[in-house]
């Protein structure tokens, strides 16, 4: 077995999957992937049977397993310091780290009406105020950044780090759904599509199995 | 105005509060409170003011704001490298930052049923099934730190950590809505009220305004 095994679902569907994807993919360790199909009879087996909370992704090492996508990505900052993960700056890398963050726990309304599907060009019909406010809130941090850190490049913090893997499935549901932006927002979804990585990513999942 | 400022909510009430403040005294950094009332007709402006999500806690700098506890607590480890705020085996780390993840952004069934209410001394009636699976899995995740490093302490990874400060208004639930548990978890509930830092926070949530 490789040293490194990252277990991902769907690439259509798992959000969470393709941030810890995109962070491994920064960190240019190899890695082996373990696909779970999701949404099956045997996916809640399968799960429980690679993963203590029965969620991916997972990272496992020789050594044991880390699961949560932060933790992953942590792990992964921390075992590969020169491929700048996280921004160098300390303020800027604790500012991505509250992006992260925020992420990881909220955004819920979004998370629920616009759930990652990658393969999806379609709009919503209607869409709740909490959904909106999410929304905005993202348009704010973003602007947030590219004002700070613009002249550096067109990521969140100029070069890719973390905070774009952790918003890249956002940007994405902003496309799949046909969701108004404003300019800056656009052009930073633009930058998550033009992503090498995020492209690779993307190409799989339109030909993963469609029933799965 | 003091170089670090830890903004939070109701000692009683605000677990994501208790859980910065536990780390900023693990780090050693000197702080000063701010403290916001919730759950009053003012608590949603002065949230406002004071941080960019409308929640506590947040850390200021003199250079910035960070918000969301995660960032908090990484920003501290960073700055206080030498105060063990994390456990210093790599992989022990891992393990407690997946703790901490899974935390941050899970068990909400615990989390809605038994909302940390410090002074309370009362058993739930009843308890949905989620939750029950919620402390089952704390209790779990508990026993395997003890199991891994109880000879080095009492604490979740032996000397007080930051997943100590996470899991922290976790055994105050237990105890508060009497909760039965395993011998382990119990006397892990005991680590937390025997230890300094929280037993600080506890004496000014049992004397601070009940109104509010």
């Amino acid at each position: 077995m490789s040293q490194l095994q990252l277990v991902i679902g769907n690439k259509n569907f798992s959000s969470w999957s393709l941030r810890a994807w995109l962070a491994m993919e920064l960190s240019g360790a190899a890695f082996e992937e373990v696909s779970i199909p999701l949404y099956t009879p045997n996916s809640r087996a399968l799960l429980k049977a690679q993963s203590p909370t029965g969620k991916v992704p997972v990272l496992k090492l020789a050594e044991g397993t880390i699961w949560d996508s932060l933790a992953i990505v942590e792990y992964l900052a921390e075992a590969y310091p020169d491929a700048g993960l996280w921004p160098t700056d300390t303020l800027a890398r604790a500012h991505a780290r509250a992006l992260c963050a925020e992420m990881h726990s909220g955004f819920l309304a979004l998370r629920r009406e616009l759930p990652m599907d990658l393969r999806r060009r379609q709009r919503l019909k209607s869409t709740t105020a909490e959904a909106v406010e999410d929304i905005q809130r993202i348009q704010r941090l973003w602007r947030e950044c590219r004002e700070r850190y613009g002249l550096q490049g067109p990521y969140l913090f100029g070069t890719p780090t973390i905070a774009d893997a952790f918003y890249a499935p956002v940007a994405s549901r902003f496309r799949s759904y046909g969701v108004e932006l404003s300019a800056e927002a656009a052009a930073y979804v633009e930058t998550i599509y033009a992503w090498p990585a995020f492209q690779r990513w993307l190409a799989e999942a339109e030909t993963e199995e469609q029933s799965a």
